[in-house]
């Protein structure tokens, strides 16, 4: 048995691939962001302009926030010291879960240490508790999803992306008797697209089924409180269980769910991945808690967003370069090869001090890869217009297409 | 089918089992820790003092961790906006890992977001890429090692805690042929025992094993330089893959591995439960990054934490509480019975100010339930005496025996 070359193997498959990741050391400069500084294969620190962070709206920079962390870390400390059961139940935790089942319209909600925590220990949990559970899943589901319906041992049923035909034709050869969990997301992150969540939810209804729904990619940046999509399109009451994230609009990090308080004591009771852990910082929780309050009440992070991402796509358009279908605020720019999309993302960051990291297997599937823009209310039409003549220029220089619009 | 009657019946169980679970809401008080405040249950906050936090040396609270990490949330603010990979790479994950590799003496360390995560993305992953992998594994293991391991698929033996003759017994009838990984902890934090580590090793070079210990209770706290029991016995270097955590005598949250580059790098690339998440943010990475090369230096939090938990578990033995057999910083007081380990917490906490939570099934195993203390360097002698009086106090009101040493 020699280790050492299988390890050895696991790693030229990657690189025979393409797709061997190698991270860009990057500080940002809190207060100036976009900007940061980037490290890895440089001589000392060099200016770039990030343009692929998921802190979309800049929250993790807004001075109520960093106000609310430094409150926290000199009030309390800087770690929770235990398990929410063991000493890590602070009280900045208990406020934090009455907000967001607030921000929700439900009863109740409950940390986790990340999004992906929360998909894994609450549908893995969940689908453990009802006996003979089968989990109807879209087949772009995250990652985090996946595991956690695969850890359950529950049967899964995959339906095409969005198709709600084809999620009844599987529900409707499925015993009526059984307990059903239908298992989607709401904005896809990839590929920028929406759920049909009424009419998911009306299939829930005629077959009795509970819902799960992924908002980390749409909570704080849809709906008049940044309740997600659920919430613009006044669904959040007909799902039950919404999940989110801290880390990404919100700025900071963590994960939670919102959902009964049923649900909530026993997903609280019985999942290993909430019971034995640390609880969140009370600092992370107590920025959490000024970013959530803050954007329940101001949309001047949203509407920037938003129309900071309706112009790239348009300059894109315009140039004729491949940006992809999406309905959100993520602009996905198709390239359909790894070593293409690594050697794009290698230029802007040398030549043009462009920081967006290409996107490969597995975050999505082989034959699609791609550059994926977050533009944010942070980054200028001036940003906006040298990203785009960048592209254009290395598009001409890579031979690639560019495609006119009619 | 009705849900929620499956629910309130999951729920219905802890309650008659006893082992239904209250969470304490509290606050800690900076730089007057054990002190804290406890807010459910009371006309406003009432002060109390905390006996069961991991934060073992108080590392949460000191000076250079709140200086650092108040220094990056001004620096780059609060999250770090995206996966490993997509942008939140920062210059201190970079720093973090290369001076844990150190602590260890390996070539490489990885960052997870927590200690839980660690292991059940590590083993999961481990297992997956070694074909037929068996894994033996301490029937003490840890939830989080348990989930790992079964979330991998791999065939598992487990072996009687800490028995080198039962583990040599598994491993000589397993063909030699196939990938093994022996998984064991180093201090088992709610016995307070520990493993054989050389013995363990032993085994691993004669049968061709891999070895992976968990060393989230010991790192910081044992060795010279805070390296954990395989520091202190001289034995990180016959360990393949150290696993410790930043969340408890760190002070701070999140977790890591530490093994040769080449482990380091098939886990980055390959498990899903570091690549699909959030990177800690760089905030608490600086907390961390602080309190490691502190505890490297300093042995006075050590000691201090060491003398304390000796002194307590003298008293307890001299009041003839049925402190358990613990050759560490834990001091168990078993008790035997989740309704009577309960009803000894809540009085301590109302009547005495006393912190210690209740230790229940599933965290021990039923009938073993006990109040686990974890004294540390800002416990004085009085708040000990106190303590142990009441504790005394406690057991005759109760009609509980105890039995004084011969």
């Amino acid at each position: 048995m020699n280790y050492e070359q299988i390890f050895d193997q696991a790693i030229e498959r990657l690189h025979s691939e393409g797709r061997y990741r190698v991270f860009i050391d990057i500080l940002r400069n809190k207060g100036a962001y976009p900007n940061a500084r980037c490290f890895a294969g440089h001589n000392g620190p060099k200016p770039i302009t990030v343009w692929c962070s998921n802190d979309y709206l800049a929250m993790g920079q807004h001075p109520k926030v960093i106000a609310a962390m430094e409150e926290a870390l000199h009030d309390v400390g800087a770690g929770s010291g235990g398990t929410r059961n063991i000493g890590g139940n602070t009280h900045y935790h208990v406020q934090l879960e009455s907000e967001l089942a607030d921000l929700h319209g439900k009863d109740g909600a409950l940390l986790f240490t990340s999004g992906y925590v929360s998909n894994d220990a609450t549908l893995s949990t969940l689908a453990k508790i009802l006996p003979g559970c089968i989990i109807f899943s879209d087949e772009l589901n995250h990652a985090s999803m996946i595991a956690g319906i695969r850890n359950s041992g529950a049967e899964k049923k995959v339906f095409r992306h969005n198709d709600v035909e084809h999620l009844e034709q599987l529900l409707a050869e499925t015993d009526p008797a059984v307990p059903k969990l239908i298992a989607f997301e709401s904005v896809y992150s990839m590929d920028g697209d929406v759920a049909p969540i009424h009419a998911i939810c009306d299939l829930a209804d005629k077959y009795n089924a509970l819902t799960y729904i992924d908002e980390v990619h749409a909570v704080g940046m849809y709906g008049p409180r940044g309740g997600g999509i659920s919430e613009r399109e006044d669904a959040a009451s007909r799902i039950t269980i919404i999940e989110g994230t801290l880390g990404k609009a919100f700025g900071v990090m963590g994960g939670y769910i919102a959902a009964d308080t049923r649900i909530i004591d026993v997903i609280r009771s019985y999942a290993p991945g909430f019971i034995f852990t640390t609880s969140l910082s009370p600092v992370l929780v107590a920025g959490v808690l000024a970013s959530v309050r803050h954007l329940k009440s101001s949309s001047a992070e949203r509407e920037g967003q938003q129309e900071a991402a309706a112009s790239l796509k348009q300059m894109f358009r315009d140039a004729g370069l491949p940006v992809m279908d999406s309905t959100t605020h993520i602009v996905p720019l198709m390239v359909g090869d790894p070593v293409r999309t690594k050697k794009i993302a290698d230029i802007l960051l040398a030549e043009y001090g462009v920081y967006v990291q290409p996107i490969n297997y597995p975050t999505v599937p082989r034959g699609t890869e791609r550059l994926r823009f977050t533009p944010g209310p942070a980054h200028t039409a001036d940003m906006r217009r040298e990203l785009t003549s960048a592209l254009i220029e290395i598009w001409q220089r890579m031979e690639l297409d560019l495609r006119k619009a009619a």
